[in-house]
Parts: structure tokens; C-alpha cells; sequence
């Protein structure tokens, strides 16, 4: 590996046009002892803190990261705007009212209908997964309120999540075998209390929309453990409006020397859930892209780096607006990254299938080697939900594949907050990013173009 | 270690009257695969829940008590009513009012005073320590609310707590600095939100009282985050009161063989704070004493063992509670201990200076040592404060110690519950203590002559 290296250092030699691994290594030093991220993160999280799309923090955070992005020497700083129905929580309560009297845990799901405003009660019938509630006969549940209490898997690759959330969306499965209101235990590696919420799919004109929550890991299985004596029954109080509203996406540039090279989009999603302050969901990925961009930027670069705030990932819908907004001119955009999945610790670098190979990217592997992440061959699956709508219109992707085992400790839940980055690792996460960036912005490939 | 052992066994074969470290052991393994404990911790935590001393749930605690110990096979089950005066919650809110409006999470602490009905608002000062509050000029706050930001240092030994909870009884400190109310962080190694609530020391007569709440870790952060820009404004509602009530001690035994060697007095406490189900504080100690105790009592044994469920150890009362009612009888103590630090591995057993060196007792570390248990020869310091007053009173104590690393991410909060048990260190714990009182019922040590 360090020959070839070597070897292909001496052809970088001969072609100012190409990637300069060099360039790149000395990026991934500057960044460890950078604290532009931080800075970012802890701004975000302190001035406006949760902020839904459709809030009033919203429109802070939009304001904030405007100021921020001028602030930071970037330039054709814009605002986007696009059509939102948000959804929006109201005061929301649940307690077991027999055979053991508790007050619950528990956060509505985005898209989920509104309890009466007297609230419901009802007994509960418990599926330890959701195979068992698909498995039931459709008359299991009529009158009932459905839990489902099947327990994530922790992973590295995040993997567990894809695996448990469907759970999260439930609640017409449920509706269909007549129950009055959906709960799932929260998709949570966590035993902590504090709930995880997270968007339902929207409801169809065709069903019947019945409440949904999240309760807390502990409140679920204590339900569970009541069930095993005998009936356990529930009070649900769920309040949230939907309104027309308006999200935005917030985009930034630092140009480079060759617009035609077309312009590499990075970026992460401005809006939060909000229990929490959204720290690794995900002012950590607007962090990271935003400072290693500034980085890159200082040193002379071939390709545009744009950073992009998307405004509506929780919820849904910025991914669509930006394909919508953009769809015009997918062919200036060279390649697309997001970075959403918190702040520790990077360990894989996936590239357009065939990338790797290309002798001008090769050297990378090197250069990423002391951050301890490897070259993934296999092509890039997921890039983030924000560049799937550009992703599927043929736009090329990268992922910078960051260590999950904790994230699901905290995501969607009021745990996520500044307390829990570690500095260590957003500062690796940035040297990752910036070292990616300058080869990325330089090299001569077109990524359209490559063969696996 | 191994031919010392054997060597003693042989000196117990030839003395009846002698502690038996075989049948030690065979109690050891027959903990490891014994649930008895896991069950009591279900049901304490599932049927009654969060059971704080002179709450409608400690009632229903003091009926579950003494139908489990009789289930279980104790005799003279009993219950002595105790004075008490209770402090209980009542509603309780804070928020930043600016410069970045946010909700707090916060618990008020035991014995705070409440806010005028409509609340509270002032100026926080924020001190990164307790030190530096301590050395602030006297005029330092007058008409501010004082914030102690001290994060807590985590141990094996639980000695970080020791350190940091003086913070929690220091608002008779910012009230002589003039505050008007006193925020601390919470006595947590936790990043989470919940607050972790305690009681602080009563006020004295003579000193102003303030209201007194703790914050959750990322919350007193946050106000810091704040404060460093410019000023922080905080309302607080915190509701509470008083009453004199009864709180129970609950009192069941196994008779010994011998009513003249004096009893093993063991147990943990039966109430709770507020905010969890009080699983590992200490639902634990309770199910722990109670299946050791349970399966020594099917084999033959010299001394009676005594469980104790004390009835109000996190606001005070029952270690003194228990001195009074029991101070004639001291003298039939054998020896003393209680487990109130969770449910995570043993790791060291301290007993009374001396008496590791007795012959029948120090066959007890090889019986320990498979479960990677240490003789501890330092005389035990703290043996749980319900018996601290009979300790002071001369009866003497041993102490099986505890892994507290993980303990003060939960104690006291809300994610105090029975998903943050592990079964497997539970038995460990059950197992460290059948094998113990085996040893200290049948031995002929007497723990008040034993000589170090």
C-alpha cells in the first residue's frame, strides 16, 4: 500500500490538475486542531436550540445560519424557500390507570391525528415485535390501544435502526386490526426513560388515522410486565396541529477555479426534533461540512464546494424541494454528500462504485489511514436522506460512514444535546471530511463517468 | 491461597460450631442460578412503583413488604411506624426567559422551600464549582439565583459522590451570598437531560430560606454556554409541602439455631425518590439481602438473619428511627450491613478490622474469589446509612462493595428503573452475599471482641 502510494505521489507530481494527497494530509492535520465545528455546534444549539420545521425557531435558525455562512467567507449566501405542512406537538400526557396507576413517558409521532380533547382510554394488547402484530388475527385489537415493544439492535453501521423502524409506522397496521391508538417503544438503543420520537408515515385517505406515540423504552416493558397479571389499561392525551407553512433550504459556496468542473454539495439539515437541541441530529453535520469546506477553501481548489442547510429532514420534504428547486442543472453538480448520523468517530469512506480505483483518488485511502477509516469498496448506498432526491435523479454520492453504536441512544429524544459530542471526535470527523474534500474538489475524474 | 484454604478446611471439619466454607460455596453457585431476586425487584417496581416516605405509595410499599417477606417464608414479619415529616413534589417548571428562551428540566431538591405561587424570576450566576462559590465576595449575588455547574468526577467506589454532593446542601451558602434561589447541577456522571434530584440539609432557623431545584446536566451547561455571552434570565415554580406522617420500617426474620450467638441485621431501603420506580435505589438492596437471607435459611445456621426494609432513607429518619426503637437491644446485633448502592458487581467485602484474620472467616476469600471479589482488610467505613446510627452505637458493620461506575448516571432520576438492571450482576450480588452470611451466621467470631 505505501509503494503504491508512493508510486502514484510521483504521477500526482506530473499533473497540476490532479489531486494532491499532500494538500489533503495537511488539511486532515489542520482540522485536528481546528475548532471551527465546535464553534458552529455549540452556537446552533445554545442560540436556538429545537427547532422543527414550520416553528418559530425555524425561521431563527435559518436567520442564524445565513449570518453564519456570511460570517464564514462564504459566498452567493441564499435562502430557498419551499411549501411545508408541518406538524407541530401541543401538550401530550399518558398513564396506565390500572391495575398500577403510573404516569408514562411518551412523545407523539410526527403525522400522528390528535387524541379526542378529553383523551381516550383503553387496554392495551402487547406484540413483542411487529411480526407478531402483522401475524394476529385481524380481530385481535378492536377497541384496544396496540403496543409494540420490540427492542432495537445496537450496530455500528446504524443498520438496527433500519432494522426496528418500521415499527414507527405502525399505526395503520394497527388501525386495520381496530385499534384506537398505536404506541411503539421507542426506536432506542437507550434504557433511559426520555422517549424517542420520529415521523409516522403519513396516514392514506383510505384509513382510519388513530393517535400514535413513542413511549420511553422502560415505560414500554412496564406496561409489558403489568400485561403478564392481567389487563392493563391506558390514558392517552395527544395534541398537535398541522399548518401551511414554509421551510427553507440555506446554501453557501466556495468557489473553485474551474466551473465547469461542476460543484461538489455537501451539507447536513438545519431543522431538529424538538425535545432535544439537536446537537447530533444534526447541527453536528452542518459542523463538520461547514468547517471543512472553510478548510478546503483556503487553499486553492478546481471544483465549487458548496455547503447546503437543508430545512426539512424530520418531517420530510426538503429532500424533494431541493431535487424540485435544482432539477435544471443536476449535471453541475459533480457529487453529493450529507453528513447525518452525529458526530463520532468516521470509519469508512464510500465512493461511486469504481471511484477507488482511479489513480488520482487512490492515494486517499493513505491519507485517511491514520484517521483509522478505511476505503469502502462497495458503492455508495445511503448518502444521507436529504441528496436522495438529487441521488435518484443521477447525481453521484459519497458517505463518509460514521460509528452509530450511540447515536440511537439519543436521536429524537431531549438527550440530544451538546453534552453528549465529544470533541475528539467531531475534530476527526472534520480532518475526515476536509482531506475527502480536497481530492474530491481537485481530482480530474468525472464521477458520472467512472466504471466499476 | 489454595493449600491455605485447604489447610482450614480441615480445622472446620473438626469444629461443628465452625462457619463452613464448603457449604459457602455451594450457596455461592446455587445464587448464581437463582432469580428469586430479580423477581422481588420486578414486583417492588411494576405493582408499586416510585414510593417516597409519606406518600399514598409508601403505604402501598409497607403492605408489599410484608406480604413478600411472608410469602417468602420469614417469621415475626413486622412493622414499626416511625414520626416523620414528609417533603413531597408538588407541580414545578423553569425556563430561560432570555437571551435564548428554553425550557429547563429540573427537579426542586428534598426540603427546598417553594417559589412565591406565581413563580420566580432573576439574573443567574453561574460558578463553575462550589470552591468558587465559597470564595465569591458575600455581595456576589444579592437578588440573583446562583447556579453550581460542578461536574461530578465517576468512580468504582462511589467517592466522586462524596465530593460532589456537597453541592446539592449549598443553598444555605448562596443565601447568605443573598441569592434568591439556588440552582445546582445535578450529582450525575450522566450526559443525559432528567435531573437528578436529593435532598439538601433542612435550613436553620436562623438562615433565609431559598428555593433549591436541580438541574439536568445539559441544562446547567446550557445556562453556562449562555451566561459566557452576556445575561441570563431564569424563571422558577417550584411547589412542595410538608406534612407529619408515619413511614414504617418492615422487619422479618429467619430464627438461627443458636439465640445467643445475636442476629445479622441486613436489608436495604423501601422508599424511593420520586421520579423513577427506585430499581436500583434501592428495590435492589431489598431483592439482593432478601434471596440471600432466603436461601442461607434453608440450610442449617447458628445465627437468625434478619432482613430490614427501612422506610426513609432519601429524605432521613430511619437509620435513627431504627436506633430508637431497637437501643436496648443492641447487644443481640451480631453484626450489621445494608446494600444500597444498585445492583452492578461486587467487589470487595470489608468486614470489621481483625476479623478477616479470624480462622473460620478467612476461608470466606477463596469463596469470594471466583466472583472476583476482593478481601478488603481496611475495617468498613460506610455500610449504608439506614444503619449508621446503630453503627454509632457501637453494633459492628461489614460492607460488600459495589461497582458504582454506572450508578450515578441513574440514581436518583428518572431512568432509575428495571431496565438499567443486569441480571447476571444481580445474581453476582446475591451470590457474594448467601456466601457471606453463610459465614457470619456460623461462625464462632465475636465481632465486638475481635482484636485488629
Amino acid at each position: 500500500m505505501q509503494l503504491r502510494a508512493a508510486i502514484l505521489g510521483l504521477c500526482f507530481a506530473a499533473s497540476a490538475a490532479w489531486a494532491d494527497p499532500q494538500k489533503a494530509a495537511q488539511l486532515r492535520d489542520q482540522a485536528l486542531h481546528d475548532d471551527t465545528a465546535w464553534q458552529v455546534l455549540e452556537s446552533l444549539t445554545t442560540e436556538v436550540g429545537p427547532r422543527p420545521a414550520g416553528s418559530a425557531a425555524a425561521a431563527k435558525a435559518r436567520d442564524w445560519g445565513v449570518a453564519r455562512l456570511t460570517a464564514l467567507g462564504f459566498s452567493n449566501v441564499h435562502v430557498e424557500p419551499f411549501a411545508k405542512q408541518a406538524w407541530l406537538r401541543d401538550a401530550e400526557a399518558g398513564e396506565i390507570t390500572s391495575p398500577f396507576p403510573r404516569k408514562l413517558a411518551l412523545l407523539g409521532l410526527g403525522n400522528s391525528v390528535p387524541t379526542p380533547p378529553e383523551g381516550l382510554t383503553a387496554e392495551v394488547v402487547v406484540f413483542d415485535s411487529l411480526a407478531a402484530l402483522k401475524a394476529a388475527p385481524v380481530s385481535c385489537c378492536t377497541g384496544k390501544i396496540v403496543l409494540v415493544n420490540q427492542p432495537m439492535t445496537r450496530t455500528q453501521s446504524g443498520q438496527g435502526y433500519a432494522a426496528a423502524v418500521a415499527a414507527r409506522s405502525a399505526a395503520p397496521l394497527a388501525s386495520a386490526h381496530g385499534a384506537v391508538a398505536y404506541l411503539v417503544r421507542s426506536i432506542s438503543t437507550n434504557t433511559a426513560r426520555a422517549p424517542h420520537t420520529g415521523s409516522m408515515r403519513p396516514w392514506a385517505r383510505s384509513e382510519r388515522a388513530i393517535p400514535a406515540a413513542a413511549l420511553g423504552v422502560p415505560d414500554a416493558d412496564l406496561i409489558a410486565h403489568m400485561a403478564a397479571r392481567g389487563p392493563v389499561m391506558v390514558h392517552l392525551l395527544l395534541r398537535s396541529h398541522v399548518s401551511d407553512t414554509t421551510a427553507w433550504t440555506i446554501s453557501g459556496d466556495f468557489p473553485g477555479s474551474d466551473p465547469a468542473a461542476g460543484a461538489i454539495v455537501i451539507g447536513g439539515h438545519l431543522d431538529s426534533w424538538d425535545p432535544g437541541t439537536g446537537a447530533i441530529d444534526d447541527a453536528a453535520g452542518i459542523a463538520i461540512t461547514v468547517a471543512a469546506a472553510k478548510l478546503v477553501a483556503a487553499t486553492p481548489h478546481r471544483r465549487t464546494i458548496r455547503v447546503v442547510m437543508w430545512g426539512s429532514e424530520e418531517t420530510g420534504g426538503s429532500s424533494a424541494a431541493y431535487l424540485a428547486a435544482h432539477k435544471d442543472e443536476l449535471g453541475s453538480i459533480a457529487i453529493a454528500g450529507e453528513s447525518d448520523l452525529g458526530a463520532d468517530f468516521v470509519y469508512g469512506l464510500q465512493l461511486p462504485a469504481g471511484a477507488w480505483d482511479a489513480p488520482d483518488i487512490a492515494p486517499l485511502e493513505s491519507v485517511l489511514a491514520p484517521l483509522k477509516i478505511m476505503a469502502r469498496r462497495a458503492p455508495t448506498e445511503d448518502a444521507g436522506s436529504d441528496v436522495e432526491g438529487i441521488q435518484s435523479a443521477g447525481v453521484p454520492v459519497f458517505a463518509l460512514n460514521q460509528d452509530a453504536s450511540r447515536y440511537f441512544d439519543y436521536h429524537h429524544s431531549q438527550d440530544d444535546t451538546l453534552a453528549i459530542i465529544d470533541p475528539q471526535q467531531l475534530r476527526q470527523n472534520v480532518a475526515a471530511w476536509a482531506a475527502t474534500l480536497s481530492i474530491l474538489a481537485d481530482t480530474s475524474v468525472d464521477f458520472r463517468k467512472v466504471k466499476p
